[in-house]
């Protein structure tokens, strides 16, 4: 039988490839929760008596940092102190199941969820964007992605937070990088340093997993019977994403270790391209903070609701 | 028949996908060597009246590049002031037949030609360092690069060369930063960008291809009709660079034009990299730059010819 390398007691139930070690169920889940606190505290992410929301979807990545922040509120915090967000985009037959998941699993450890709508934030849910939207160059998984970072933002403020935790983990976080390359985006490269940057609504956003193996973090919730939502959402396209994802998962089969070389240099490139935020102005429209004239989700909403339409 | 949509007379040979453009074979070739001749004007890589040493192995992209050179040395510069350097790393059977074939395209352009070996140069030669290696850890590629790289500048140095040029070419320069970044080799990127560093020994390095696609030197040389080495080293091993090589050009046919957008996200994040070259000490062995007390040269033949051989 092969026993934990850190506990010398227990069976190993997980071989960590990249360090070589063996770990029981109760040590590796404890290396993952010590890693997000260590995450957390490089990066300044948190500060004592900060307000936290976290985004939860329903997946396994989001009810894993709930569970997770829930335990780390519960020593170094104020547990009232943590709220779930949860959006609702409004994809029948997809999102009721994973409603139900969230509010279950919320009310289990006792964690306060704030739920809203892309209906009721912008007029439209996502059902009727993919019939209203003018082209289907206008993908869904781009619209979606406008609108859910604006709900979660709106979601935040609405129940006071000071700070919003999104589950990114370190797959993603690679995956972002490489798209932000090959799409010539350097610019948003400078901006995917781990250390929150303040934006002008005053809101931090942050990240405790973007250090984490997204594989450490489904055998996670598999260890802590974490239910979760596995269906795929209906609107999902194949993307750049999914062939980014493979080649760095057989990349790392081959060469265990590789994807988190790629991490730290990612982490260092960005932080050398670092700059200030544009103190950019406001959206025209709806005066939040905005690139150009007018914000992307005013955009979105004009496109899919008729010209001049905000 | 579809025509060329430059000169609009010639039947087209070559669709550009990632422009949209039918070319002919005279406008698709003038395009090669204009774009060589852009780039060394962008990155500053000649002045008039220097000395040029082209590291030329026999293969496609290197004779290409001897090939564009001689034309843009007889139009804008003095023929005599071209030279291509050719290493003999004495692999039997492999390098005999490029060495004849370099030769005879020398004559052929009327360049003078320059031929120094691994043997001669660092008293063993690949088919010797194959055998003699302590372990199979010391890859051949990599022994290989440190040898020509070294041997390369001593063939410049050797003809009085102001300037060394390689054919590298866009796919390879992709594959590299990617490399780097898997590697976590952050510093290297810093030293990736085309303009070319002055080093201590006052050479400088260029790559006039480093904006081509390889695949369009491939069919430059089909066109000029430039014998090549087409076989491949026997040592060569699969390596990192393979998958590389290979995703990339899935995600180019997939998305005409990604690789060259990767190339400029990978330049503006070298050069907010670039920093002055550390003026590090010299050798302790052979006198040269090397980052520590003795350079990668001398290691590498101390492991093959026994300690404290240099």
């Amino acid at each position: 039988m092969q026993v934990c390398d850190k506990c010398h007691k227990d069976p190993s139930s997980y071989f960590r490839a990249y360090s070589g070690e063996h770990l029981c169920k109760k040590c590796f889940c404890r290396s993952i929760e010590e890693k997000a606190a260590k995450t957390i505290s490089r990066y300044s992410m948190l500060k004592y008596g900060e307000k936290l929301a976290i985004g939860v979807s329903g997946g396994k990545d989001s009810l894993s940092l709930l569970h997770v922040m829930k335990k780390f509120f519960d020593d170094h915090g104020k547990p009232e102190n943590l709220v779930a967000v949860t959006i609702d985009e409004g994809i029948k037959g997809y999102r009721d199941e994973s409603l139900d998941i969230v509010r279950e699993f919320c009310s289990k450890l006792g964690v306060q969820s704030k739920v809203l709508s892309y209906k009721e934030l912008f007029g439209v849910n996502m059902d009727e964007a993919m019939v209203l939207r003018p082209s289907e160059k206008m993908s869904s998984c781009s619209m979606c992605g406008t609108f859910r970072r604006r709900a979660i933002d709106l979601a935040a403020e609405s129940i006071g937070a000071d700070v919003v935790a999104t589950a990114h983990n370190m797959d993603d976080h690679v995956q972002t990088f490489m798209i932000n390359l090959l799409a010539g985006d350097v610019e948003r490269i400078g901006w995917m340093y781990p250390e929150p940057i303040e934006y002008i609504s005053g809101m931090k956003k942050i990240k405790p997993f973007v250090e984490i193996y997204e594989r450490e973090i489904a055998f996670y919730a598999m260890q802590k019977e974490i239910p979760f939502q596995s269906e795929e959402c209906p609107y999902m396209n194949e993307s750049i994403r999914t062939d980014l994802r493979q080649f760095f998962n057989s990349l790392e089969d081959a060469h265990p270790g590789i994807k988190y070389n790629a991490y730290r240099s990612m982490t260092k490139v960005s932080d050398r391209m670092r700059r200030p935020m544009q103190r950019a102005g406001k959206c025209q429209v709806c005066g939040r903070d905005a690139t150009g004239d007018i914000c992307s989700v005013c955009k979105t909403r004009s496109a899919l609701l008729g010209k001049g339409i905000y």
